[in-house]
């Protein structure tokens, strides 16, 4: 089986890499092959140390290059997960390069698999952000998609695409909208939500964190383990009973930040919890003000999509992931 | 004023046109100048006979053509009435047309006016062809758009970069979603919908009309002038209080097709009715059975669109229109 990850260098594709490095299996398939593309030389662990069973084929440049497009899609690989993505704050910052990359980029590559018409199987990675407030307490499945950011209207631009060629039948498509994702390892990136991640992360390094928002705020999360566990799910789904509604909200956990630092407290102790300083940030509060809170994601949960248990089980997660199960500080 | 119309040959395209020929003032301002864009010379009575206030340039092209848009946008129009578009039947049948029109051009045209950046009214054609089954009975603003055809999904997109482009700032659009157009005049197009017009336009010339559908179909319709109606409020309404839902489901008259027969049994006399010959076609049937039946448009008539008054009310307008207000069959 031949996969071709988009986006293979972001912090998704590099966990989804080496989980298939480490299980190259997909519903009883040897993954034989993977065709990892992005705009910098993908960087992991696993590629210094390659498997005999699976060959990896690095591929750099645009996604919005077409004869780039043409070359991702020439061998015809049998599952594609199009991770490539310009984020929402540089979307927005941006406005050319969210367009080119997002929308012009995804069209490109949905239309190359629909000129080949060879039955792929092509996973979207979409987001929350495809849906606009006022919202309800709980955002159902059927809830209007009216994106208040550019990010957000360039998702569900690929998601209606994605819906109708899957229609028309020229490849078989999911659309994964992501809850956001915490605790997201490393460096920060452009996105509004960085705090999310950042105030579990850094005390448990034993360092500050900021906290911009009120700790009442309530936010719909999911670790980046549940998300590679989200694409590993959709690779092999029997597709037959979804219907045309194509592009799903995944299960997450709905939290406020005082839960998520309660949760760090039962984890991490007191010394850790006190790391979080509370400086307000009247533009971030702003922005997050209108995001969504909980979803009602009954679909996905019914087609057997997986959450986190809760947000402990995220922080401990995280702990095994990006620090070999010990973190710096101990409750 | 300089007012900038696409798609101009079509049948709203030269209704509006006529109109503001006619009556060329929008807001207290006078239209001095008509851009009729079209694939084909815009063919209109009036244009034989041009007025001394409004000078028209007429413009042919491909409105996928980014040198004809760079062109149809380099006078920095007033407002822009953007209707060219392929129909849904044509979309369905031919892909790649669709797609280039519905889709590529629609994105071409927001762009120029976009990076022209000049406060330009834009108003866009859209449908209700965004929704898709299933439907409640009737269907609130807020329902969730999932187009199940080409056509709805290329229109849908169109709908989003609109809304974003608006969002920030660099136009001023108003998405309108039309209903199905009925009466229209002349030779049917490639629109699965034709018998919904055929049925009252045939009889009133004293020929028979095909109806493929069972008369408990209900639908939801609009006369070309409404049509036209729904375009002149939005060219001057204060959009200030419309909020960032840009898209409009235009008001309309829901009836079953045994109400549009027994409204042209009421105008016309049993001899027009008569000529309505039961011919079902299975596939018309299917297509039409997801189709929506009622909307409730509140949104749209809060902000005074004004839909016609009755389906009475549609054939009398038919009959002015287009016949002078004589059809050649009278009850």
């Amino acid at each position: 089986m031949h996969v071709l990850i988009t986006g293979a260098a972001g912090m998704i594709g590099r966990k989804l890499t080496e989980r298939l490095l480490a299980e190259p299996e997909l519903g009883g398939r040897p993954v034989t092959k993977l065709t990892l593309h992005d705009v910098v030389t993908p960087q992991s662990a696993s590629l210094a140390a390659p498997t005999p069973q699976t060959s990896i084929l690095p591929i750099v440049g645009d996604i919005s290059d077409k004869v780039l497009v043409e070359h991702l899609i020439a061998e015809k690989p049998d599952l594609i997960v199009h991770l490539a993505a310009v984020v929402s704050g540089e979307a927005e910052a941006d406005l050319a390069k969210g367009y080119a990359v997002n929308f012009d980029g995804t069209r490109l590559l949905f239309d190359e698999i629909r000129k080949a018409h060879y039955g792929a199987r092509v996973l979207y990675a979409s987001s929350i952000a495809v849906f606009g407030a006022p919202f309800p307490d709980s955002i159902p499945d059927d809830f209007h998609l009216t994106p208040l950011t550019s990010y957000g209207t360039q998702k569900a631009v690929g998601e209606f695409i994605l819906a109708d060629y899957t229609r028309r039948g020229f490849f078989d498509g999911i659309g994964i909208r992501l809850p956001t994702i915490c605790v997201r390892p490393g460096a920060p990136n452009k996105a509004a939500s960085g705090f999310f991640s950042n105030i579990i992360r850094e005390p448990l390094k034993g360092e500050e964190a900021i906290l911009p928002v009120p700790d009442t705020v309530r936010h719909w999360l999911a670790s980046p383990r549940a998300a590679v566990g989200f694409f590993l799910h959709a690779a092999t789904l029997a597709t037959q009973t979804i219907g045309p509604r194509r592009n799903l909200t995944m299960p997450g956990v709905s939290v406020t930040v005082a839960e998520q630092i309660a949760a760090l407290r039962a984890v991490a102790g007191d010394k850790a919890a006190a790391l979080v300083k509370a400086e307000p940030d009247e533009t971030i509060s702003g922005i997050v003000a209108g995001w969504p809170q909980t979803f009602d994601a009954s679909r996905a949960s019914e087609l057997g999509f997986l959450a986190d248990e809760s947000f402990e089980a995220i922080i401990r997660t995280h702990i095994d992931d990006e620090h070999g199960g010990t973190a710096p500080i101990q409750a």
